[in-house]
């Protein structure tokens, strides 16, 4: 997961002010509803899903977009799909350059000399084989950076301290990610030699968490890290006694070629309008740092058991039921954005879209953009729903990340909303590891998932795609 | 905190088993009594520990004995117990071995090329400035593996993969410990080159746990070293697959010379029986993974805020407060040992002696091992701690493990109970840092041990010090 929470508002207010579709209602028959509460009370029972996050971040781990774990993520799908009855699976290349982390350390040099536990944000230049010491200027926002003046900073490293705040539905990420996304243009400008930031997350627990930055088209390139919340407390309390505070930086992330990996789609076939499809899904690669347990092999083994349930039935859905595994998602949607531009003439035959990308804690909550005249097909999904514990919310929310390419272009999105509260505590950090999924609560997403897929693809009507030009 | 619980039994039994006292009864004045009532109160609402930790975390850091933090970690100490107004502040030469971790790392090679995140246990051997690549061979207990016949593993990898379960008082460490102490002996006797295990540790946060190890006199020596409990996991998930599980651990660990350092003693000097003491404190030294802030910066902020708040009486206690921050606790007791040796002779002088070194968690118990006499002693003190939520407990818990040497010599134990149940998830690790402390929780401690030191100093009587055999 990454930029979706911050994008989330603009996408609603577009929702909310698109114009009115034509006025024929979407609707779902009773067949489709019962069909669904079966696949609902199967999933309770299978640990499908878990067997599959299992297996993905035992047999792979770490799937950094562009490194040798890319590559296996890439036949592990292919192969996981085939094994669990898809009709058809297949892949589709993606192309971009590759971000590599290297060896990466820090300390603080004085007044007290301590190691600094930190890690390279996601497309930060390194060091240039040298150590980078300098002071650290500390600034409790990004706004406050943003106000000192033009090439003030003179060498030093500013530090952001902002701290994460934690939510259920994570919007404190989207309330302090920027500092890690623009920060060291900012700093930059301002005449830093690097930039620090408190991790944008929220556990003690002394990890640095990574995530992508990217710097403004034109501008200087410095160094951009993340220290631990530890690290960043302990650097507050070093500055508290006011003497500088000098830190050296050595990292070895660069930016090295260009590699082409895959979209990885697994589709059961519609047995009446088999090109029109409902597309669920989740991102293939990850971070480095952990083995990508919930961001996001949570969100693929979700998808893909759930299609695998489907794909179990004796029949077959009105219209295809697309899984699709992306590609770096991490690093800027590039795989989602890839996907929309090599399906942008069939964007409006992609009914509804739903993404799993947000860990794996429980879903209490159906969300779409859907407009009026669908509302009653989502309400009779939200009916299915509601036994899980999953209630209708009309105005909230937006789509998974990989599913803004696609919802610019006029595809419906829904969210199947989940507990985050927890979950800026793992993500992008060493700790994403399968021991942070329940097998339980990833059950009731697989039933929320099978059910929610089935019933869209068995709508008489669709769910309003419209380009919404974002 | 490193064997006291392996060892309390023993101790519990020694004291049970220990002949009767002279028959005097040991009892407080009640101008004591309420004397340590003022002193309780006032620590309620005093963050002196609180700073004292927050300085020895923050200036100081890491203090691994023998290393640059171990002497600054002295100097700090020496210069807190002046600036807390202790009547008396020295130290007194501890020399021992230094063992040094240097850097390391770990993968699995085969059959699912991962990153293993481990790290060396406390004295142990390094790989010889090569990588040592070899296939694991689990066993889920160290009962498993002693149970192999000897040279069988033929220079394979031992792998212990028990897990330390979690308990309010800490019992789960000392059933699961004896793999870290004497897993490598025991592994080096069946052939193994090396051992790793599952970390001592309670969290799955994705942190190896270290702590001491030891070689049997005249053994082989191989490496060893502890993975987190994820990484522990991911071996499982590995080996369920029933391929071989091979993996290559870098360890540059090394004993390296010997070092002198201190025990830094404070003492509130006694009006009346200057030379009779009762015994406080922590240890300095820490592992060097964290800031040392639970282990056992803690315990020595705790019970220097304890003799301090004393200090600022305007009347001295009848007998000696001495506060000790003892050197390198972690590696063997070996400055608690280096003090009984010295003060051998007058360990009688040694009424009685409380160590915190179990975390900051809230203390909910007053134990003691001293005799019937002197009980009614230790019940007064256990009515002016009940308010704190402190119950009296006979029978149970054993000394802090500084004092054992002290313990073995004669002298009567207190223990002030801590609740543990967290405090495995952070010990020896990274992520033992500052923020882990609740400081309200600390005001609770420092109270406790204010008013037991105080009213121990002003007793009628003694504590029944005596020989114990150990």
């Amino acid at each position: 997961m990454r930029l979706a929470i911050l994008l989330a508002p603009a996408l609603l207010l577009a929702a909310l002010a698109c114009p009115a579709e034509e006025a024929k209602t979407t609707t779902i028959p009773p067949a489709a509803a019962a069909v669904a509460e079966t696949l609902r009370d199967r999933a309770l029972q299978q640990d499908t899903a878990w067997d599959i996050v299992e297996s993905l971040t035992t047999e792979v781990g770490q799937r950094l977009a562009g490194t040798e774990g890319d590559a296996r993520a890439v036949a592990w799908a292919v192969a996981k799909f085939r094994a669990l009855g898809f009709d058809e699976v297949r892949t589709e290349p993606v192309t971009f350059p590759v971000w590599l982390r290297g060896e990466e350390s820090g300390e603080v040099l004085s007044p007290f000399p301590q190691p600094l536990v930190l890690t390279a944000l996601g497309g930060s230049i390194g060091t240039e084989g040298a150590p980078l010491d300098a002071e650290i200027v500390h600034f409790e926002t990004l706004d406050a950076l943003r106000a000192v003046p033009d090439d003030s900073l003179d060498g030093r490293i500013a530090f952001i301290s902002t701290r994460t705040q934690r939510y259920r539905d994570g919007r404190g990420y989207g309330l302090s990610v920027g500092s890690r996304v623009d920060g060291a243009s900012i700093a930059a400008a301002k005449g830093a030699s690097a930039l620090l930031i408190r991790s944008i997350g929220t556990s003690n627990d002394r990890f640095p968490h990574t995530g992508n930055m990217r710097y403004a088209e034109g501008g200087r390139r410095i160094p951009a890290a993340a220290v631990s919340n530890p690290d960043a407390d302990l650097l507050l309390n070093m500055l508290r006694r006011e003497q500088p505070v000098t830190v050296r930086i050595r990292m070895q992330a660069a930016t090295v070629g260009e590699y082409t990996s895959q979209n990885v789609i697994g589709e059961v076939r519609g047995s009446e309008l088999p090109d029109e499809v409902v597309l669920i899904g989740g991102h293939l690669d990850s971070w480095d740092l952990g083995t990508g347990a919930i961001d996001d092999g949570a969100g693929v083994a979700i998808t893909m058991a759930a299609g695998a349930l489907i794909a179990s039935l004796p029949e077959r859905p009105r219209r295809s039921i697309r899984v699709v595994a992306f590609a770096n998602e991490e690093q800027g949607l590039i795989g989602a954005r890839q996907y929309a531009e090599r399906h942008a003439a069939s964007i409006r035959q992609h009914l509804i879209g739903a993404e799993s990308d947000f860990g794996a804690g429980r879903i209490y909550g159906l969300r779409s953009n859907a407009p009026d005249q669908a509302w009653p097909a989502i309400e009779q999904i939200g009916a299915v729903l509601a036994p899980l514990g999953i209630e209708l919310e009309r105005g909230v929310g937006g789509p998974g990340p990989d599913l803004i390419p696609l919802v610019a272009r006029g595809m419906t999105w829904a969210q199947l909303a989940q507990d985050g509260t927890d979950y800026f505590d793992y993500h992008h950090t060493p700790n994403d590891t399968l021991d942070k999924i329940d097998p339980i609560a990833l059950r009731q997403q697989v039933a929320a998932y099978a059910a929610f897929a089935w019933m869209a693809a068995q709508a008489e009507g669709d769910f309003g795609a419209e380009p919404k030009g974002l």
